[in-house]
């Protein structure tokens, strides 16, 4: 924190509470998705924002996105262009989306008597790995950004992007924006990071399929984490996992109605918590079945390596108890692997004389999230009888601390997170 | 020159000889303008030349400027979003192009079994100084530039760009890939630089008015200036300096027909000059007189340096002999500053206490250029019998020791250009 925060009598407590109340002079990071800069328009109107933001008398870092869908169009060209993809080229190419996007926001700045100043991954001080297209961040050393803070103007920080071991210029990956929002905040122990995006903050389910959803004031890490693991599309988990091992308080806000969103934070131990605080479902998966395992020592461990090493990324993974020496490994990945898991599987199955390989791609995780379950037994139990109630076979079961997950048809999932939300009381009234 | 350059038993005489007869072994930078790289196809159409000159044993350093009409769009965008453009951001926005285009050109080489890498003006070591949007280079340190050509890789650079002294992305204007290929060429100590365009070469006048216009195999530096000084449109006019100055070889040529064009180079004090190697004409300036200015020291002077104070860019000056204690001075402004020009001279010629100032936009300067002018007088004659001959009337006069250039209507420059292009004996037979 470079300025002094002022506390409320109760301490930072956000939730529905004004920012200005909350910190009277802070050092906020925020990040702007694509479509939050996506136009010419869009872009005046976040720097009306930040200007009113610094107007009140905080401090502002600004991480932008590339505009838009420019990034899907930089990666049409690439196709256009050619077959093969250098990872080194690939990331020159795609990291100059956000360098047009953070000049562009300058500019609108300094139109508002804004001073402000633009700066590459590499300029901001992210030092990453050569893992060229994800790369990782290895450290952050932000003494330009800072300067320029110091100097009471307001930085502007391309997305998800740094500079490599090598001296080579590297993308962070998809979503990249929010870990390097998240990292900056970190490195400049700022007081929060605010992620503007195209939804107004996170919700007890898809607002879409469930009217009656809510915008949670407040969220832990651990329950953002569990519902980005399940469906939930905002903020990218990598960012909020990196919030939460360095405690970067995140605030999930809109950046086009500008109201107060979700802040997610630390569990409060004297903090009653929801027992369940919100209903996911994720149709992005498809589910293979290994059938009839020669029950070994080794077998399950040989499967997943495997189709690690193919480059699949298996998530839920379910093995049923042994009959007669042989059992079922069933396990999900993404469709986009599902060709490529079946061949590795199928000549897997042969090897270990397994009976065969199915897959099923019309299938939905459904899960239910909440810190209170630690503590309160019976929600799996509450979770299974609504489904059974409006009829919804499940296929699959898997569990953490605070997360039931059900696989069930896809053509059901809608009716099984309508009644999970009804029957948790997560409903507005 | 990192290889053994094998000369011709008469030495390197370019014009007309291939290439590959000329250097077996050679280092070359070619650079590609924006309509050489103007699409995916055009780039990979660009990546098979470069393939097919380093499969005949050379090694080439590219630079490339950005697709097409990018740079626009972006200025574009950037007019769109704010009525303030710091240059700092404009240069960081600016620069977005060629690295698209660099790291693209990499991916089409690679297609094609040639490894590459892409290096921004920063990485190819251009440091400039601070000077925004038209960035000046102080010193290019090619240390990576180097080390890709000795490891066997393309390197691929973006044109027109730096860093400056005080870490900062540069750009060095319009045209400035020209530069950025010649200044690498001579850092490297490379045999030639090769500016590929949509022209196949310098030619004698413009070969849409003139249709027996020739290409030229070989020009001095001296002669390239003064006709891209009068009209010539490539290359950019700063970078022949630069290999004047540098003694770089230079090649203009076509990245559409990949025929053999132009050479430029240093005067060969036994080779046979023709006393007119071209004629050319522009129509980009208007002139303006300020009429009845007393003829006493420091008047000129100081008319001049007011207009330079308004950023005017004043080219052909010419006083009159002082008839009765007065006289008058016409010269020559780009069109976009005349508006400036006119109000300025407007006020200086009350304060000077002249008659008054007139314009004209509707002129044009024709040329005739040549470095056997030195030794060959008449050729002033030659041109002013040509042009009464065809009732083209001269508005104003000026010369150079290769060079007269005379001020026309522009309705009548077409015309002029074709009788001094026929007369000079200029034309195929």
């Amino acid at each position: 924190m470079t300025t002094g925060l002022v506390e409320t009598a109760n301490g930072p407590r956000p939730g529905g509470v004004s920012q200005v109340a909350l910190y009277p002079v802070a050092t906020l990071v925020q990040k702007f998705g694509g479509t939050a800069v996506g136009d010419p328009d869009r872009i005046r109107a976040v720097a009306d924002h930040v200007a009113r933001t610094v107007r009140q008398g905080n401090q502002v870092v600004l991480v932008v996105s590339a505009m838009g869908k420019e990034t899907d169009s930089l990666l049409r060209l690439a196709d256009d262009v050619s077959s093969t993809h250098p990872g080194r080229e690939m990331d020159m190419l795609i990291t100059a989306g956000e360098r047009k996007a953070m000049a562009l926001m300058c500019m609108a700045l300094h139109d508002l008597g804004i001073p402000a100043d633009s700066f590459t991954g590499s300029q901001a001080g992210f030092l990453t790995d050569t893992e060229h297209r994800n790369a990782k961040i290895l450290e952050v050393r932000p003494e330009r950004v800072r300067a320029a803070l110091d100097a009471g103007r307001i930085p502007v920080v391309g997305g998800s992007q740094g500079v490599s071991t090598d001296n080579d210029v590297t993308f962070l990956g998809r979503g990249g924006s929010d870990t390097t929002a998240v990292a900056l905040a970190h490195a400049l122990d700022a007081d929060a990071c605010e992620l503007y995006t195209d939804v107004t903050g996170v919700f007890t389910t898809d607002p879409r399929v469930v009217p009656t959803a809510k915008r949670m004031d407040r969220i832990s890490f651990d329950e953002l984490l569990e519902m980005t693991a399940t469906g939930c599309p905002k903020p990218a988990m990598r960012s909020v996992e990196y919030a939460r091992t360095h405690g970067v308080r995140l605030h999930v806000r809109s950046a086009f109605t500008w109201q107060e969103g979700t802040w997610v934070d630390e569990e409060e131990p004297d903090m009653e918590q929801a027992i369940v605080s919100a209903v996911t479902y994720d149709t992005s998966e498809a589910k293979m079945t290994i059938s009839g395992v020669p029950d070994q020592p080794g077998i399950a461990a040989r499967v997943f390596r495997e189709l690690a090493g193919s480059g699949i990324n298996v998530d839920m993974i379910v093995q049923n108890v042994s009959t007669e020496g042989v059992t079922d490994i069933s396990f999900t990945v993404p469709h986009d692997d599902l060709d490529r898991a079946m061949s590795t599987a199928g000549s897997l199955a042969t090897e270990i004389g397994a009976g065969g390989v199915t897959s099923d791609s019309a299938i939905a995780r459904v899960s239910v999230v909440g810190a209170g379950m630690r503590t309160n037994p019976g929600v799996a139990a509450t979770m299974f009888e609504t489904l059974a109630e409006c009829g919804v076979n499940i296929q699959m079961i898997s569990t953490s601390a605070i997360r039931v997950s059900c696989v069930v048809s896809g053509d059901r999932a809608e009716d099984a997170v309508k009644a999970l939300h009804e029957n948790f009381g997560l409903s507005c009234n």
